[in-house]
């Protein structure tokens, strides 16, 4: 989407295509949430399973409490987590991935996978070029 | 890896493996940079073709000098993107994957190729979410 095209909504105009590369395209801050500091590892973490806050901050190693609520609330409020309330006593919330978070999910494995499959490598490089 | 792995050359003991969700992990920052504001859009648009700085910064629309400039440092540094000054007058420079960075960049492609798509459904789930 152009600057132009910022404020229609994407019914006026069935043709128009996001363009990320596009300064005001709506999907890139949808991209920085899902390749952001928390949101990729959160994203892979309920990949492998559903999660409780605190054990998914467990998982994570490292985030905070606050930063692991936002970033949550920002990946249900763009439907890729599924936020859900049971029941119990004490009530337990559950967080797991939707259908489209699982698509991202394993997309984001793939490329989580091969980054540590060359980390050795690259930790050679570094060096290489930080003694240039 | 672990807190106490970090200061060890992944040579000490090849049977270490990179662990993103540890938060010592050298892993990481590699990830957040092909996963940053711009790291991924920088290579995206490499993936695309090769590019000349100015060319870049008009590809990657919204990026500032500087920061585009850091980028790239970045992944050069982590072996994702080659760097050539070609003995013209004036000298030019030009920016290319290597082949890790080609196969980084599919695998982005494919993950900013599916959110684009998302995009509508996406949209309305936001809609959905802010209105409860």
């Amino acid at each position: 989407m152009s600057t132009a095209d910022l404020d229609r909504s994407v019914d006026d105009d069935a043709t128009l295509e996001a363009d990320v590369f596009a300064r005001a395209c709506l999907s890139r801050p949808v991209l920085q949430t899902i390749t952001g500091r928390w949101g990729g590892l959160v994203l892979a973490a309920l990949g492998e399973s559903p999660y409780r806050f605190s054990a998914l901050r467990r998982r994570v190693d490292g985030v905070s409490e606050r930063m692991l609520s936002q970033t949550l609330q920002q990946l249900e409020r763009d439907g890729f987590v599924h936020r859900e309330v049971q029941e119990t006593i004490p009530p337990k919330v559950e967080y797991s991935l939707t259908p489209r978070g699982e698509q991202v999910a394993e997309r984001l494995l793939g490329l989580i996978d091969f980054v540590e499959s060359q980390m050795p490598d690259i930790l050679a490089d570094q060096d290489r070029y930080d003694s240039r």
